[in-house]
């Protein structure tokens, strides 16, 4: 019997009723603090994407760190305050013993073919096979231990490192055991990055993010296209000040296709 | 009697109980189909703020365009899910006849001195004084004359207009009545770039922000410092596709203060 990947052992989801679903976090996706974001967002989405009611594919989804997420069960409560003909409106909130750890909005709908364009170019970097594995926040956290990471530029700053100018930072990226990308995975992958404030001072101060938005720009034959390959993922903070800072980042295929572009708000001390 | 300002007429909202708030459609924030997003993001963030219980300043907001807002009164039904010590979470909803047609989320939060730096840097774009008035909008939609907009590049492609290569837009815009910016303000002037497709395209054609997300980076200090003078508004989209595009956004003052960075997902038809 094949065991069952961790991404999709942290994905199984209980059915309580209509509307709730019951989840429970798991060690190897542990993060400094509660699980790591990125498994939140793919429950989430999952919890959505497997509810009857649903339509169509996930355009938009924002995720708001409300509290950490506790070892062990939590809820989580879905809403649709609307559906149109073609997109659909959903409201999740995630919670333990009646307290709210995470709430979020998602946006789901059907792609038509229409004019396209992508203007957004790649960053260069050298192809994942020339880069050696390591150099991220595997040091620290256990989910990043499920990850094949591989630096061109802003590995994780380790004892002795420097404050770094600026924040940019690019990675291949792909689930250790190439697990085929769905859009929770790709969810999941858009959170990758250790904290840019880390980059900038050349090391670990506290953190964590608060809120986070993920557009999905593949398709379902673009995420079949890629696999399990190795995606390339970068970010950069545009303004660190009073406590927060953003991040902004894309996520592409090997072959230049642009398959999310994501943000988020920091909260740091420094 | 001094008459009231337009953007404040559109804010006043009733109190209908603890935690809910009815407001009205106006017609000089009128967009091509319902309110422009920037005023109705603008009441839920005032919405919030005006709240008893509110802490802190608006540091993220998410909103999700359902569907269209018809033109009367409409009701805003707040919750806070969570609440910490220096950051609180909010959920919002706006519905007309029981039916919800916008829903948001925001986290306001305590702003700290900490270690700061921008990244970012403005567009290069001639001072407002050098450039002419008008180019925007205003030529299709009523909220637009509400602004005093001068293009340094993407003026809006009228009769005649051919597709362009990019989607980069830069404008210097203010109120036309110079109303100081506060964060409602600011989070309308977020969402003054008419669709990045209208310019690729080279014309107007069927679109829809669907959802929106405001980052704050300003505090009162650097609002206050700013007034009522010009913005540099500038954005851009990465990927247009299977009828859908995002958008990414800074909102810089003349002396180089970034005050926000907002991203969107828009639907079109081409």
């Amino acid at each position: 019997m094949t065991p069952i990947h961790p991404f999709d052992r942290a994905l199984r989801l209980d059915v309580l009723d209509a509307d709730t679903r019951r989840g429970r976090t798991h060690p190897e996706w542990a993060n400094m603090v509660g699980p790591f974001g990125g498994i939140t967002t793919a429950i989430l989405l999952r919890a959505i994407e497997t509810h009857p009611g649903c339509i169509g594919e996930p355009l938009a989804v924002t995720i708001n760190f409300a509290g950490p997420v506790a070892d062990g069960d939590f809820d989580i409560r879905l809403r649709t305050p609307r559906t149109n003909r073609s997109s659909q409106h959903w409201i999740a909130e995630l919670s333990q013993g009646g307290d709210v750890k995470t709430t979020a909005t998602a946006v789901f709908g059907i792609r038509r073919d229409t004019w396209a364009d992508t203007e957004a170019r790649p960053p260069s970097a050298p192809p994942p096979e020339q880069l050696a594995p390591g150099g991220g926040p595997e040091i620290v956290v256990a989910w990043a231990r499920l990850y094949d990471m591989r630096f061109a530029e802003g590995a994780f700053p380790g004892p002795g490192a420097q404050p770094s100018p600026a924040s940019e930072i690019a990675l291949w990226v792909r689930d250790r055991a190439q697990r085929p990308v769905d859009y929770p995975a790709l969810a999941a992958l858009c959170d990758v990055f250790y904290p840019r404030v880390f980059q900038r001072r050349g090391g670990v101060v506290p953190v964590g993010t608060i809120s986070m938005t993920t557009y999905f720009h593949a398709d379902q034959q673009e995420l079949d296209a890629l696999g399990g390959d190795f995606v390339l993922a970068c970010a950069h903070a545009d303004r660190f000040t009073h406590g927060y800072s953003d991040q902004s980042a894309q996520v592409w295929s090997r072959h230049g296709v642009l398959l999310a572009s994501t943000h988020q708000i920091v909260y740091f001390k420094a």
